[in-house]
């Protein structure tokens, strides 16, 4: 203090100049300047600012219910119920309701969902858990001790990543993502300060990927880094492929010979959409290689409730599975896990009913599969519109939507629009999104935000708006292309 | 691959000696080794194994619910609504919950809980969290901009000291912890690889915190780190002392003399028991001490709906107040929380209806009241039951548990004891709770776990079970203190 008693005045403990620097390199597009100024122009509506468009539509993010899907009514139900058990007595729920319900409290401290679980989760969750790995894998057997709960999927995989970060310098781990990528992988990459290793998928092979790639990649990391973890999302996330099961076992194969640990992101694993097309796990085809791989390659596979038919987001939950992980380090793991205290209990109920939903005979059965096929199908339906219209403008390219939630279009920008995005610093398909947003009132994610190779230019927009609205947005977006085109030739 | 065409024989990619270190550093002993023989035990005997106990009870975890609080009707009510809407046609529901859950539903995405939430937080629950600590705090203005909700305070926490930690060796941030601390702060000081400088309360003091104290461990940490943060858990946990007004203050002048950010961890804030003490929140404090303070001091304090007397620990929910920190910082606090995308939205509605309860004149607000009274009237009771029946043994002495919800006594233990647990390499009061644990069945954390003065021994038990079990188990403890005095005398 001074002599008069007044501190003297001081600077700031916490500054960007003092903080966490890798947390200052964390970069998050899905909420980045786009979806700000989406929330800001909202606003301006409301307040009577006049603008070319009446509302914002949303597509830059995976939020189902947010773009008016309905929740499934059996899980909401039984979820009711667990809240608020003294509904129990009513008759307005089904039986099958109440079971799982009075099921899920009684696993419950104090029969309360208000209880802490253990940090893994709740002991008969992780048995459904694994039940619907062992049925959806054909037979091949799931342990409930390899199974952890987590708060959503983005919480297991930062935690297997957290675990796999070590090393200085060159000896640093490496983290191998595709690219373009959902940004959560580089986000905590960033943040845990481990190494990002890009390999890159194939547009002109519908976002497949190639080994020749991988090891491309690899081999280049392994100049200045240690990678260790291969990471692979399928149904791809914002790129919409789906992995055939040749390339699952090509990957597979790679990860063993080349010593990766593997991270299967399955939150997609309802949402496959094209002919041909369809979900195979990592852990499948991994059992069905044999021991030779089943015994050996290290996997954590992840899966949530925020996407598929339910898209229950706002609950966080989800669960991992880890196949040939060190019994000592997953002890570490159960420790760390352990100091967050668990994940949410809801979102943990939540995740129960999507491992074990009605079966036929059950009272809810009919009127479950009635919902669930209706938001599938609408999702199908929808994929293949978006796909159509937009490879109808000149200067878009399409790849189909073969399923998750997204499409991830070229565009073509013209040179002036690109210098002109350069001069004001802005990556030219940011500066293109800012404009659709400004000038149609749609919001999509550029490019950028995901990766892309350079020179190319992409926006990702979700396919999840009422078909209604889906149409007149691609009609808007096309209009807007053909302007934008025209005014920057 | 070798020429026969098999895999060489290879090690595991993840193992100890390859995994992120600083995890390995992280203890956490509220669930460590006790509570997973207690967990062991409790399946043994369930099988038929025979033992001197029926049950285990598990005083080693501020669980309310598990412990059979009850949660509170309304809450649940309002939960139950906003999870089920269906519900709202229902009469069987108070006015003043639909009135609730509608305010909330008209907040969420597509009027569903099972949407994204902002990252931040819902808006009009945040802004509710702003009108409650305005309320609480006489007056003084809270922004919601201002306003974080989290998953738990645990979230919070560790996200504050993610953004503090920064430097290499000498310049690496250190963290003041009081000592005994909830071990989270040790965990997560380890986890990022901070460094953990402890202040040592004062047992004789009733676990008070002397400025003395601060500015030794201060000083001493200067040799070696940058210490940047000081936390503060008010009411204590484990050892449940309340800080006076005055105490506040000199901390507060401290903090600001020494440069340090302010943790203050205030789930507690409600758990107030012993004559003459209240409970002052920092903020609050901080306001009063006049603009010198309230314009440069930056603080982060954190709530919960875990704690107090609705104990919904399953919920997450939480949320924590920034004061005076860098515009700069808080953008990037922004950027990092939205990496996870949103706490979970149930939490977050569980945390609006404990910052806006039933107001007089609401339909529930009656019942809502007596409620809460019942369960903070029992822990009062209990509290002053504990350390009445503790002080009554030759060999424990317990301060006066003023709040929270624990007790800490000091158990004074025969050589021979201390000897045979240091042969057995274990800490002393983890070889007595471990004993304890199999003679009785009664499951307390040691003293060790939170930290304690070298050569003293302590252990945390709750006084969360219903009265008549706390009696019994009370007494049970009072028989083994004097039977394993007698046996190592
Ligand atoms: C590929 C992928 N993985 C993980 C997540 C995280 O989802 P959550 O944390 O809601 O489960 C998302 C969300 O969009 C995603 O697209
Ligand atoms: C002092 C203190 N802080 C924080 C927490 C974390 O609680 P939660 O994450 O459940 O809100 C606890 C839990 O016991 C606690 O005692």
């Amino acid at each position: 203090m001074s002599e008069n008693g007044a501190l003297p005045h001081r600077g700031k403990v916490l500054t960007v100049d003092t903080m966490n620097a890798n947390v200052k390199k964390v970069d998050y597009a899905v909420r980045g300047p786009i979806v700000q100024r989406a929330v800001q122009i909202e606003k301006e509506l409301k307040e009577g600012v006049k603008k070319p468009f009446k509302e914002v539509i949303k597509a830059n993010i995976g939020d189902a219910h947010a773009m008016g899907q309905r929740p499934i009514t059996f899980f909401r139900q039984v979820m009711a119920l667990c809240t608020y058990p003294q509904l129990l007595d009513d008759n307005k729920f089904p039986e099958d309701a109440k079971n799982r319900a009075r099921r899920i409290l009684q696993a419950c401290g104090g029969n309360s969902i208000g209880a802490y679980t253990t940090s893994q989760g709740i002991d008969c969750v992780r048995h459904d858990v694994a039940n619907y790995i062992q049925r959806r894998d054909g037979g091949i057997p799931s342990d409930p001790d390899n199974i952890y709960l987590t708060t959503g999927a983005s919480d297991g995989i930062v935690t297997i990543l957290k675990l796999l970060t070590a090393g200085e310098g060159r000896t640093r781990t490496g983290v191998m993502i595709s690219i373009p990528q959902y940004p959560l992988y580089s986000a905590s990459i960033a943040e845990l300060g481990a190494v990002q290793v890009n390999y890159y998928l194939n547009e002109e092979k519908c976002w497949s990927l190639d080994i020749s790639e991988l090891q491309r990649s690899l081999q280049a990391a392994r100049e200045h880094c240690n990678p260790r973890v291969l990471c692979i999302i399928n149904p791809g996330n914002p790129t919409g492929q789906v992995q055939s099961r040749q390339c699952i076992e090509d990957v597979i194969r790679f990860a063993a010979k080349e010593n990766l640990f593997l991270m299967a992101d399955e939150v997609y694993q309802d949402n496959v959409y094209a002919e041909g097309c369809e979900f195979h796990s990592f852990k499948k085809v991994l059992f069905e290689m044999g021991p030779e791989y089943s015994r050996t390659v290290e996997l954590a596979s992840f899966h949530s409730t925020s996407k598929c038919y339910m898209g229950e987001c706002g609950f966080r939950g989800g669960y991992m599975e880890v196949i040939n992980m060190d019994p000592e380090v997953k002890a570490q793991l159960t420790k760390l896990v352990s100091v967050r205290l668990c994940p949410p209990a809801p979102g943990q109920a939540l995740m129960d009913l999507v491992v074990n939903s009605p079966q036929p005979g059950e009272p809810s059965y009919q009127s479950f599969m009635k919902e669930r096929t209706a938001v599938l199908s609408a999702l199908a339906e929808k994929a293949k519109l978006t796909e159509e219209i937009l490879n109808t403008v000149p200067g878009i390219s399409c790849n189909p939507v073969q399923g998750a939630m997204y499409s991830f279009p070229r565009i073509t920008m013209p040179e002036r629009a690109i210098n002109e995005a350069k001069a004001k610093g802005q990556a030219p398909d940011m500066f293109y999104c800012m404009k659709l947003l400004e000038d149609t009132g749609i919001c999509l994610v550029p490019g950028s935000g995901f990766g892309q190779r350079d020179g190319t230019y992409h926006f990702r927009m979700t396919i999840l708006p009422p078909t209604d609205k889906l149409k007149i947005m691609l009609n808007k977006l096309k209009e807007f292309h053909q302007t934008f085109t025209q005014q920057y030739a």
